[in-house]
Parts: C-alpha cells; sequence; structure tokens
C-alpha cells in the first residue's frame, strides 16, 4: 500500500519550515501534475490544497471518481467552485480560515495572467510562485521512487519485458505486419495484463520514416520491420506508473547502417557503465555526446530523462547548463541513445534503469532485434 | 490547399495596428498550441516567430519533420538555442534585428517565472502577455473555420459516420465484446482509414463504470454493452482536424434508466434547435441545465465546446459568466448533453455541429442504440 499520508507529512513539514500556510498542487487539462496523485491516489483533473495545520482538501472535477480513489481530510467538488482555480483558491482559504497576510504557494507552472488573477484576488494574502518551493520539493522527492514505487516497477517491467519477447516472436513470424499492428498488439496486450493503458501515444515506424526523433504520424497502415531500420518506442502504465523503451528492429542493414547500431549499442553500454550513486546526470549525458562526436554523429535529442507516473520526469540526463541532477539509489531513468539519418534511417535503444544501493540494474529488456 | 498565407497575413496586419515588431507561438510538451500547425502546417513540438515586416521563421525540435511539413520563411533548429524558449527568443531577436524598444508579444500561456526570464533577459525590448492579443485573435480566427476546413470536417465526419454504424453492427453481432475491442476497433479502423490516429484517448465503458464523466482508466478488458448503459466517446483526426462523438448503448434499461435516455436526447434536441447565428453560446447551455433542473437533475459538465486542431477548443458551449463566445457560422462545435448517477450508470449524446450560413447542421450520427 501507498503511503500518502507520509508523503502529505514530508509536505506539511517543509510547509512549516518554510512558514507556508496554504499550497496547492493542479492537475488539469493543459497543466499536468500527477503529483496530485502522488500526495492522494486521485488519478487526474483536481485541485489538492495542503495546509500547514496538516490537512488535504481534494477538489476534483469527478466527486465519484475522487470517493473511488482520493485519498484525503475532505472532498469538495470543484463545481462548487464553477470550477475555477481562482475561485476555488478563495473558497478554500475562507472555509479553512487561513489568516490574513499568510503565504499561499501557487503551483510553478501557473501562468503569467493567471498569476496575476491570484495576486488580485487575493490581496489579503500573500502569494509564492517559485521552482524551489512545496513543488519543486515534491519533484525532488518523486524523483525517487520509495518502496512500494519499485515494488511497482518490478512488475511492470516484468509485464513490459514478455510484451517485448513477443513483439520480436510476433513480428519474425509475420503476424504483426504494419506499424498499427505492432502498436495494437501492445495496447490490447496492455488491457490483457491489467495495465491502466500505454504510458504515452506508441511511435511505431518502418524504415522510411524511422529517421523521425518522433515519427508523424505516431503509427500508420504502413508495413512494418521491412528492409532497413524500424523503430518501436512504448510503455506500459500500471496503477500509474509507466515504462518507456525503444525497440530498433533492423532486416538486411547495409554497412552504413550497421555502423548507426553499433554505435547506438557502444552509447548504451557507455551510459549503463557510467550510472552510480553521485554521479552528475549531465556527465553520463555527455560522454555519450563525446562517443558520437568521434564519429561524426550526433543525438538530437537527450540521453533520458526520469519516469514516473509521467513519461518525462526528473532527473533529467542531458547535457545542459541548467541540468543540475545528481544520481542517487532509487532513481528510475531512461537511457536511450540514438542516430537518425534521413537516408539510413533511425535506430533507438531505450531501457528504463534503476540505481539501487550496491549499482545500476535495468529494469527493462528492450534490445536491437535483428530479423 | 490550405492557405498558410493568408492566415499568417491576417497576423502580421493585426500586428501592424497594434505595434508589435515580433510575437511567437510555443508548441510544447505542457503547453501545447496548434495554432504553429495552423500556420505553418508543421505537426508540433516547434517555435513559430512573426514579424511585423511579414517574415516567419520556424524553430522546430525535430528539423527533417519540418523539412517535410513546414511552410515558413525559414527553418531553424531548436537545438540551435540548446532548445529553451529564452535562448531562441533572444536569438531570433537579434538574428531579424529587432530594434530595441519594441514591442514583442509572448504567448498567454506562459508561466509567470518563465515570464520573468524574458523580461530580465531581454531588458532591451518591451515583453507583452495578455489574452486579447496576437495570440487571443488567432483563437478567434481558429474557431470559425475556412472552407477548406470545412471540407476535411465534412471528411472526417463522414469516416467517424461509417465507423459509428461499423461499430453499432459489431456490438451488436457480439464480436466487439470487451471496452478494449471497441477502442482497438476504432484505432484499428482510423489508420485503415488514412487518419492520423484518433483526436484523444477513446474513452469506453461499460454498464459498470459508465457514471464516470471521464473513466478511469478509459478503456480495460472488462466487458462492454452488457446490461445497463454503456458509454463509448472517441474522435478520429484527420489532417490535424478532430472529431468528437459519444455513442451510449443500452440494453434492457430498468425504468429509471428509461428516464436518464429520454431527458438526454430531449436536452440534445434542445439543444441543437436553438444553435443559429448571433446566438450567445452561453445561453444553449443555460436552457439546458435548466431543463434537467426542472427534472430535479444535473449535468456535471459543459455542453460543449469547439473542435479543430485540438479536440476542445473555442467556442466554450458552456454556462458561465465568463463565456462570452457568440456563435457564427464556419463554427464547428461539440453538443454532448449527459447525465450520470452510480446506481443508474450514465448516458452522454455527443455529436459535431457545423453552423452554416444557413443553420445548423449535426455533421456526425452519433446515437443512442438500444441493443
Amino acid at each position: 500500500m501507498i503511503d500518502y499520508q507520509k508523503r502529505r507529512g514530508d509536505m506539511y513539514d517543509l510547509m512549516a519550515r518554510e512558514g507556508i500556510a496554504l499550497a496547492f498542487f493542479e492537475d488539469a487539462e493543459g497543466r499536468r501534475d500527477p503529483t496530485v496523485r502522488w500526495l492522494s491516489g486521485h488519478p487526474g483533473d483536481a485541485l489538492l490544497f495542503l495546509t500547514v495545520d496538516r490537512k488535504t482538501i481534494l477538489v476534483p472535477w469527478d466527486v465519484n471518481l475522487a470517493v473511488l480513489y482520493g485519498q484525503a481530510d475532505s472532498i469538495v467538488p470543484y463545481g462548487v467552485f464553477d470550477r475555477r482555480p481562482l475561485t476555488a483558491l478563495q473558497g478554500v482559504a475562507k472555509r479553512l480560515k487561513i489568516p490574513r497576510g499568510s503565504k499561499i504557494e501557487i503551483p510553478p507552472v501557473t501562468p503569467y495572467l493567471l498569476f496575476l488573477e491570484y495576486v488580485g484576488g487575493l490581496s489579503d494574502f500573500d502569494i509564492i510562485c517559485r521552482n524551489s518551493g512545496i513543488h519543486g520539493e515534491a519533484e525532488k522527492l518523486r524523483a525517487v521512487k520509495d518502496e512500494e514505487e519499485i515494488r511497482i516497477y518490478r512488475t511492470v517491467a516484468g509485464i513490459t519485458n514478455e510484451l517485448i519477447s513477443l513483439l520480436e516472436e510476433n513480428i519474425r513470424s509475420g503476424k504483426l505486419k504494419t506499424e498499427a499492428d505492432a502498436a495494437l498488439f501492445i495496447e490490447a496486450e496492455a488491457r490483457g495484463q491489467g495495465c491502466e493503458g500505454t504510458g504515452f501515444t506508441t511511435l511505431a515506424a518502418g524504415p522510411d520514416r524511422s529517421y523521425g526523433i518522433h515519427a508523424f504520424p505516431p503509427y500508420t497502415a504502413a508495413p512494418f520491420a521491412g528492409r532497413g531500420l524500424s523503430i518501436l518506442d512504448f510503455g506500459l502504465k500500471y496503477s500509474g506508473y509507466t515504462t518507456d523503451v525503444t525497440l530498433t528492429f533492423v532486416r538486411d542493414p547495409s554497412p552504413a547502417q550497421e555502423k548507426l547500431l553499433a554505435l547506438t549499442e557502444k552509447a548504451y553500454k557507455l551510459a549503463l557503465s557510467l550510472v552510480e550513486d553521485g554521479r552528475p546526470a549531465r556527465e553520463i549525458a555527455r560522454m555519450v555526446d563525446i562517443l558520437f562526436g568521434k564519429s561524426k554523429k550526433a543525438m538530437p535529442h537527450g540521453l533520458g530523462h526520469g519516469i514516473g507516473l509521467q513519461e518525462h520526469e526528473s532527473p533529467a540526463i542531458r547535457d545542459r547548463e541548467d541540468n543540475g541532477w545528481i544520481l542517487k539509489p532509487g532513481m528510475i531513468f531512461t537511457l536511450e541513445p540514438g542516430l537518425y539519418d534521413p537516408s539510413l534511417g533511425g535506430c533507438r535503444l531505450e531501457n528504463d534503469v534503476l540505481l539501487t544501493e550496491t549499482g545500476a540494474e535495468a529494469l527493462t529488456e528492450a534490445r536491437i532485434v535483428r530479423l
């Protein structure tokens, strides 16, 4: 069982230390934040208010759903507040008798114009909006998975690995012929295995269009796994948590394609070998970029990213100045080196890696499959 | 052919009138804005800069994709700007020699903290962020579909209607047994008919859980269309534009369930009869709320919403103070009355309506299907 009380307790403690009377998280269309789910179990479309007096109020769009899934001290339908965040914030502050002059912390992704509405509509309070506050702390905590989350990940990685083998088998046998065949096989198997679904739209790109980083459209009725390089990028979502893997299927590769594949596999092995407690995530990405650079190749995306309740979360595994993430036991993230060329096609190898107290452990078994 | 030049021309004219030297649109993870596609044809993950000198610069994540789809005066890879919006904005302002002191308009959804970055990093310029500017104008223009968009909608509505009939046939015959069967049949047919995919995650909720406004999980391996009320909500995306329909499947309804169904159908007919040029959208929603209220029922969501490149866009069809939308010929929107009850289940009837010069035209043929 996930201990939502403990997670909220960490938030309350921080609020007390920082003198924040009221904070809220928002999960809404256009501003998704599964921290609402992480703190309450409620799967989405809701506001979640936390007070320094250690109370949590869930304000869901769909009350029936909240009654089934949400754990909070009270549930107030969003409709009561006309489904507007300012009205909800004003209403909750009033109901809870938050003292005038108190600090109220709002999400760091709040649009500027909504920020102005909050400041104008709550002029008795001190509105705080920052990256490094309550929300930044939740992001940091979410980046290090707890025992229950690791247990869930072992389960969903197991389902993902069985599916990888089934995909290989059915593509080899010719049963799955098109991009859509492969993608819909994944969707069907996901439901059959009790997953909530896929964690994001599956990308299945046959040889003619595998050079796209994110194939558009994501998958079509076109043939898959014909001569050349085909990419299959998918994740299964189980109890909220998603895997994220990419397989490359190879048929009759040219020497130039073999070179891309070998370099990608080499980059993956190098990256995995560098995963250790205390390593700056940026360093791993830089080493891979250097490896590719030696062969006059460049990867047009980051090396990896944390996974969890979101398909992309912290820690970032990319070589950018603002990436200060240091790897720690409990972090689960992708390593996904890839190379793309309009004439040769693309290849990517992506697995999900857990850093334990004793070292890196690849949870998933995606691979380059030679047909 | 879509005339992107004309659309951009309208934007340039407005920029000249309002004295805006440079404006940009952003389509990125967490801040989706298909106005980028509407103005350039590029399907996603990019910044689009427009200057008062009538130039458009596309800054895509994936250059190969931009070369295939994007129409702009120039294309600059986002990687050149370290894939950061501030760096891109600074870089473009410099390349184009935007004069100091000029007004630069940024998206109204820009987060407060990013707004501060822009203001700090572009202190030589006047940063404008407002709802009613260039971006608000694009929203208004997008709400009224042009001839080419209406042609696309007639095509995708036709495909949707054929699929509705196929779904009815295959559910009646027992070929589609589970929620996943129905949802994956839709996905497969979409690709078979040349659609980009579905416009949003299909919701298929059997009798036990149809009372949820948005079923969670969206669809499962559980039976569909058994005794009671089952809801199927889906849309097909074609050339970027999505339909959005909901069917309710009914088997052996109780008198109380019959009452819900009759009231929902009555509400739908009432709403459709009220669609006319010049009608405030809010009024239609209010009339439906009043109808439901007379039977002591309430609908826990809005009556409808515009559709287009996004599953939810303008005009809003809901009864809220801030809804000032007036219906005009060329608008395409959903009407989707629904009633939900934890013990009876839910029903919703949703179709896509085009307002023409001569009146309302339901483009889609979703229905309540009695099995």
